[in-house]
C-alpha cells in the first residue's frame, strides 16, 4: 500500500467527494462549494473530537466516522440550515496511518451517512499526529435569510426536544463498563440521531434553537442568555429511554437532540410536523420573563439537584 | 479565570469575529459566511498543524497563530481567491487551556494578521487533548468564476515562483540546532509570506498554480500530473536567500511561495505587475510535453541528485 497522503486521498476520500465537481476529485490546494440557491446564505459549523475526550478511541472506525459527521449534521439542524457540503481534518496516529482497513472502514462509515444526508466531502487535510486520534469536521448548509439562533426566545415560548434525552450518557457508562455492551442507550451515544428533516419542515415556526450535545443543563442557559429570557423546566416530563436516569436527561451530555423554542402559536402545527416525520418532539416547559432555570417535579416541587453540563477545561 | 470554553471564546476569539455580524459574536453553534459578490464561488481551504510535526511547538504563541493563518491565506492565494472568513479548531493540551497568557498572546497573532488581510474569524471550537497543540484553520475566499487549478498549464507555458525557496527548511534546520537562532531564512521558516495581493492582480494571466507546501520536488509533480504535462527545471535560477542551498530550495518544505505556470503571451504582464508590487517572481523554467520533470543546471546539464518532497507518513 502507498500511505502517501496523495495515495491516502486518492484511494479514500476521492470517492466521498462523487457529486460535486467543485471538489476536483480533491486534488487542487482547496475546492468552491457547490452552488447554491440565490437568496440562500451559507452556514458553517464544526466540530473538533479528540480520541479518548469526546469518543472512547476503541470504537469501530465506521461508527467513529459516522458519528463525527452527524454531529456537524446536528449543528446543521440546529442552524436550520440544509446540508451543502463538509470538509475533514484527519490527525492520525501513526498505527492507523499505515492501516488500510481502517481508513477504508473509516470512510465506509462516512459513505453510509453520505447516503441518508446527501453532503459531499470537498476538502480536508490528512496529517500524522504522535497524540491520539483527532477529526475536524467542518459542514455547509444553506438557509433562507437567516439561520435559526438561540437568541429569539420569547417569554410564554414553549420549550421542546426533539427524541430522548439522557441515553448518550447511559449509553457511554454502559461502554465505560462493558466495551461490549449494546441495546439502546448504546446505539444512542455510538449513532446520535441528527434531527435535519424535521429541523428543515419546522422553519419559520421556531423562535429559538440549539442541539443539545453539553446536557441539557449545560445548553439551556446558553439559549436563555442569548434571548435574554429564563426557563421552567418540568424534569418528569423530560422523554427517556429505558434505563436512563432523569438526572442523566437534566445532565447528560452526547445527546445531540435539538432543544426549540415555539411560539405558542405555532406549538399545534409543529407536533403535527413532528408526528408525520415520526420524531418524538416533547413540550418539557416553557421560557419565562425571569432569568435563570427553574427545574421542577411533575408535581410542582422545585428539583434540588445540582446539574451541571459537560465542562471542556 | 473562567477557564470554560465558552469564557474562553467570550474573552480571547469574539473580538476577532468583529467586522462579520454573521458571525453572531461566536455565540452560536455556527455562523454564516460573510455576504459576497454575485456571481462569485466560494472557496475552502483548510489546513491541520500539528506541534512537532508541522511546527516545534516551543514557538510564541503569536507566531503559531500568525504562522497557521499565513498557510491557509497561501492556500487561497494559491486558488487566486480573496480572503473572506475563516474558522479555527483548537484542540489545547491541558497546561495550554489554562494558561490566558498563551491564549491571549495566541488570539493576538491572529488580530495582527486580521490587519494585514482583513478576514474575520467566523466560528470554530476549543478542546482539550491528551495529545500535542493541534490546529485547524479552515479558510473561505471568493473567486469570480472558476478558481485557479492545478490543471490548467500547457506545454510551453514558463514555470514561475514568488519570492525565494528552501528558506523554511533552512530556517527549520537553524532552529533545530539553537532554538534562539534569528536571521532571515529563521524569520521566513516563522512567518511565511502568503502571497495573497500578487495572486489576485495576476488574475487572468495564469494557467496553473499551487503553493508550494512540501518543497517544490514535491509539489511540482502535482501540477504536472494534474495538467497531463511534463517540466523543465533550471536548478540555478531557482531564487534562493543566503545561506540556502540548491538541495533546500528542490527539496525543502515550509516555503508557502506559489509556483505559477504562466503562458508566454502573458510573461512580461506579469512580471511587471509582480514588479509594482514588489514580489521576487522569477522563471525557473517551463511546462513540457514530455512527462516527468527534468532537473538541469545553468549550463545544461542533468542535475541529479535525488530529490524527494515532505512525506507525510
Amino acid at each position: 500500500m502507498d500511505n502517501s497522503e496523495f495515495a491516502i486521498i486518492r484511494q479514500y476520500f476521492a470517492p466521498l467527494s462523487a457529486g460535486w465537481l467543485g471538489a476536483e476529485g480533491l486534488r487542487n490546494d482547496g475546492a468552491t462549494l457547490p452552488p447554491f440557491p440565490a437568496g440562500e446564505a451559507v452556514a458553517v459549523t464544526t466540530d473538533t473530537l479528540v480520541a479518548g475526550v469526546h469518543f472512547l478511541g476503541h470504537e469501530p472506525a465506521d461508527l467513529i466516522a459516522q458519528k463525527a459527521l452527524r454531529v456537524n449534521l446536528s449543528d446543521l439542524a440546529a442552524m436550520q440550515a440544509r446540508p451543502l457540503a463538509y470538509t475533514l481534518n484527519l490527525a492520525l496516529p501513526g498505527h492507523l496511518g499505515m492501516d488500510g482497513g481502517w481508513l477504508q472502514a473509516f470512510c465506509g462509515g462516512l459513505a453510509q451517512e453520505q447516503r441518508d444526508h446527501p453532503i459531499p466531502l470537498i476538502g480536508g487535510d490528512t496529517v500524522a499526529t504522535p497524540g491520539p486520534l483527532t477529526l475536524t469536521i467542518t459542514a455547509f448548509g444553506t438557509v433562507p435569510g437567516k439561520p435559526l439562533l438561540r437568541s429569539g426566545a420569547e417569554p410564554g415560548d414553549g420549550l421542546y426536544v426533539t427524541g430522548h434525552l439522557g441515553a448518550g450518557r447511559a449509553g457511554l457508562a454502559l461502554l465505560q463498563r462493558d466495551p461490549a455492551a449494546t441495546g439502546p442507550v448504546v446505539q444512542r451515544y455510538l449513532l446520535p440521531e441528527p434531527r435535519v428533516e424535521l429541523a428543515l419542515a419546522l422553519r419559520g415556526l421556531v423562535s429559538a434553537g440549539l442541539d443539545i450535545s453539553d446536557g441539557l443543563a449545560g445548553d439551556l442557559p446558553h439559549l436563555c442568555k442569548a434571548s435574554g429570557i429564563g426557563a421552567k423546566v418540568n424534569v418528569d416530563a423530560l422523554p427517556r429511554l429505558a434505563g436512563v436516569t432523569v438526572h442523566d436527561a437534566v445532565a447528560g451530555g452526547d445527546d445531540y437532540e435539538l432543544l426549540l423554542a415555539v411560539p405558542a402559536v405555532h406549538a399545534d402545527k409543529a407536533a403535527a410536523i413532528a408526528r408525520g416525520l415520526n420524531v418524538p418532539l416533547t413540550r418539557i416547559g416553557y421560557c419565562d420573563w425571569e432569568p435563570g432555570t427553574i427545574w421542577h417535579t411533575g408535581d410542582g416541587q422545585r428539583w434540588l439537584e445540582p446539574v451541571q453540563g459537560f465542562q471542556h477545561f
